[in-house]
């Protein structure tokens, strides 16, 4: 019997290390991950990992350990039309789910994109699907036989999640609501993918790995739900479920240029995402919502989880019936569309606001289907300022006693998230009303400030630039902003591209405050080579089929899909 | 110049005195009440008063006050039929507008029901509608002419609002949103009602009165939209607006033998309602509704309140698009009816036992298009108790300082509702949160409770018995259960009646426990005759509308109009 030892994986940027125990439990875990990989599915060697390039996404079809057929079932598909090849038995449950389970496996390798992958689990599922279609003639629901993948902290019966520290760790005995309706309309799961420590950066650096972006290595794939973002990036996953409470649906889907999708709160199951829930929930609630690859796998799977009816298990959710990308629109003029060209507070990096000039330009082509705004920005630093407070309401002490009843160090995005709460301290009854009647009252006042503007749906950055460098993913405006007034938005790709370093300089025009000049700074100084740069459309509170609408109108002159 | 006087009012029941500068405070608000009344407006003199029968529902018609069209009018329509009639030139909004003002200040005298009353705006108002229809031939909206009365912490532009206590009062100098939707909708302002001290009680006494069950004086009208519930029932109002966070609309619409619709939190506009809310919200929403003549004005009010989008003002409403007493069933099959029979604490009082098993044999008779259950009762203790530790998260030391602040003494159902969580003292953040937890927990068990009973609607008591002798409203049970799950609920009359007391007895069985032997005890002392008895229609949380599809297919069986 070989000693134990983990996977190896890309790791530019070490991770801070913690005591001894904690090292140890760590060194444990990623030990049973590299126990969990059949030993004649071979892997990518260290060798081959050490001569990897920045942009790692074509390793999967060049590293010869994935046959053609698997190439093309993980290439050539998205979950819509997935469905619909096993649903009429041109491809397998089995073979679906090989093939994406071990592109997972390599994509890990790459990116740390993982928290744990049960290959055998995901076979004897995919083969009982196979049975029952062959049995009945008939799938078991709109997702059968398409692979899933889960954000870490999403319970699946019988496997690991955790609140973000290596403390919190357990398995889960049961199903969540969530996994549940996905697990009966016929989804496979095969892995859970990684986040942050906290779950609160808008990176994914946890006591299990550093999330890398594959388009650089040398960025962010984004967080919180960093993991799935590069996995469905590397194709390792045709459908991912995150959560977003101040962007980390939208801004690693930005940041890795897939789908992401965040709904309005409570339009998706979110119960026992985190044991009974956060007190953040008091005045933010997070938000639940695909990654994925098309507009209509955004719409398949938002269809398929509200038909089960969740409102009538959790009666949080809003049961608005879901029309989607059919939803006909309400007004037979041209659709408003208001661009948010900054924020008020950081004009973002270059090559966003070139994709902002690109989108506004294609769609100034057609004016007849087109009537293009200026949003003018409202109240982001309010925004920001009072988010932040209203995350941490009972104070940081539970995240805090968290890492030290693992060893954990506090990683420096930790800190930073929870330094205003910090300072502030657990707060009563009366301040966290207080905190709740200003939220009101901006929500109030920023909803006046739409209708003024009167556009039917917002287009702006996703994040101040495209992905950032590691360790810098520190303005959370441009997506905390649409979780404070609570409005659903989607980061759509673009076919911009960041350039080489000192290729692309910002216009002219003085930096708005400290932070931009910040913002600037770290232009100046990183390599962006590669990153790909969405946008993000946003439309009002519960107007989700209203902004699928509008997508479904986008969709061809922006060149979604 | 005369002395100042206030106006002789029913007062069987004393209120407690409060400082000198409270009484002669009180004794001033009165007496301008008294003053804004023209001197050419005959009112009820203390004699007729003193010789008034305890049931006084005929007295507007005897009185003499008012003219033959007076009575047509305030007597032969509900605000649907008004609304047509004005629309038609059948009825000036003038003559309605007189009508009605007339009557509510006689009901006053005969109930305590007004907080404020201003026939001089409200002919203006109606002038100006006339005039409008007659320049351009088109109402302004659906209420065009049409009275409405409303809850007196509910503000409206120049007039005067207060949270519960004198100290609170002040005038206001704009519209909330419900009223400015209402105003622009054609509705006609011409008084407001009263509620009582701390707006927390299931009846309505105040420094202004104690508001009088015009069925039988000894009895109270309920609370907190008491004043409302009373001046319906005597036809002073054809639609009258309240608010209820635990029956504040079913319990006095029920006392008072009215229709009354608590709807979903977030369905009608609430903002401003009390300054910037209480902090009960956050918890414990809460709601607003109609009380009103018929099921089409419910449906009225309704649709026209959220045909003005309120959503896009306040994006705390939810944008479910209403379609009420139109709305299609969603099965073919019989409409699934759960009777409650009890909540499992206390066993409704005999008449409501009657109505209950009344409405149970008409629907029985309808088997093709009803399918009866009978509906176990649910943690009602838990959620009766919790509800009310909500009700106060930051403790009880506003309510009392506002009283402290006026003199005004604190009146026994107010030291009731404060019990528990002054007994508590103000929560943390944490606490805040524990009880969301709870909340939720309870919410989700009582959404499985009623999916395992399978039933489309459930009809239970309003209250632990008809209307209630003067305070003796303790016991919230019925009504604040719904408000705990946040599910809708309407009042609706029953031809059932209490008798002369001791007619009527408990049949066999023991009491549930104590509360259960206490409302017995307060049956056997009352004098209940003449008193009204509804019966409470609730649906699923959000699910107002198929509430108004079930009240439709209701209406013949249960003489429902």
């Amino acid at each position: 019997m070989s000693p134990r030892k983990s996977i190896p994986v890309l790791e530019p940027v070490p991770i801070p290390r913690g005591t001894a125990e904690h090292e140890a439990a760590r060194k444990s875990i990623l030990e049973d991950f590299a126990a969990s990989i059949p030993d004649d599915l071979q892997l990518l060697s260290q060798d081959y990992l050490d001569a990897a390039p920045k942009n790692v996404l074509s390793a999967p079809r060049q590293c010869g350990l994935l046959s053609p057929e698997e190439l093309a079932i993980t290439e050539d598909y998205d979950a819509t039309a997935l469905a619909k090849a096993v649903a009429a038995r041109e491809l397998t449950a089995v073979q679906v789910a090989t093939a994406f389970a071990k592109r997972a496996i390599i994509a890990h390798q790459l990116t740390s994109c993982l928290s744990e992958w049960f290959l055998d689990e995901a076979l004897e599922r995919a083969a009982a699907l196979d049975a029952h279609l062959a049995a009945t003639g008939r799938t078991v629901g709109r997702l059968h036989g398409v692979p899933v993948s889960i954000k870490a902290h999403i319970p699946i019966a019988g496997h690991w999640s955790d609140g973000g520290s290596l403390s919190t760790r357990k398995r889960d005995e049961e199903d969540c609501q969530m996994v549940r309706i996905l697990r009966d309309a016929g989804a496979v799961f095969y892995c859970k993918t990684n986040q942050p420590q906290s779950v609160m950066h808008l990176e994914s650096t946890s006591y299990l790995g550093r999330v890398l972006n594959p388009y650089n290595t040398g960025l962010s794939a984004g967080g919180s739900t960093g993991g799935e973002a590069a996995l469905v990036a590397l194709r390792g996953s045709v459908l991912g479920v995150g959560t977003d409470i101040g962007g980390s649906v939208r801004a690693p889907a930005a940041f890795c240029g897939v789908y992401g999708f965040k709904a309005t709160t409570h339009t998706f199951p979110t119960k026992r995402f985190v044991g009974r829930g956060l007190p953040t929930e008091l005045n933010i609630m997070p938000s639940a919502g695909p990654l994925c690859h098309s507009l209509r796998d955004m719409d398949l799977f938002t269809a398929t989880v509200l038909a089960a009816k969740p409102y009538l298990e959790d009666p949080r959710i809003v049961p608005i019936p879901w029309t989607g990308l059919s939803t006909p629109r309400s007004s037979t003029g041209p659709l408003k569309i208001g661009f948010m060209m900054h924020d008020g507070v950081i004009t973002p990096q270059p090559p966003v606001t070139r994709a902002l000039e690109w989108a506004r330009s294609r769609l100034e082509e057609h004016p007849s289907r087109f009537e293009i705004k200026t949003f003018e920005p409202y109240g982001t630093a309010k925004a920001v300022r009072n988010i932040r407070l209203a995350y941490y309401p009972a104070g940081v002490g539970d995240v805090q006693q968290a890492l030290e009843d693992g060893g954990e160090p506090m990683y420096p995005l930790t800190e930073w998230i929870l330094r205003d709460a910090s300072a502030r301290g657990p707060l009563s009854a009366a301040e966290v009303f207080d905190l709740r009647c200003e939220r009101d009252e901006f929500r109030g006042e920023f909803a006046a400030h739409w209708t003024a503007q009167d556009v039917d749906l917002v287009i702006c950055p996703a994040f101040v630039g495209p992905a950032c460098v590691h360790e810098t993913a520190w303005y959370w405006n441009y997506t905390a902003l649409w979780n404070y007034v609570n409005c659903p938005g989607i980061s759509v790709p673009t076919p911009i591209v960041a350039g080489k370093k000192g290729e692309e300089e910002y216009g002219p025009g003085e930096p708005l405050g400290e932070e931009c000049r910040h913002v600037r700074e770290l232009w100046a100084v990183g390599d962006f080579e590669g990153a790909p740069v969405s946008l993000q459309i946003v439309a009002r509170k519960h107007h989700d089929n209203e902004l699928f609408a509008g997508l479904a109108a986008l969709k061809d002159v922006l060149g979604l899909v």
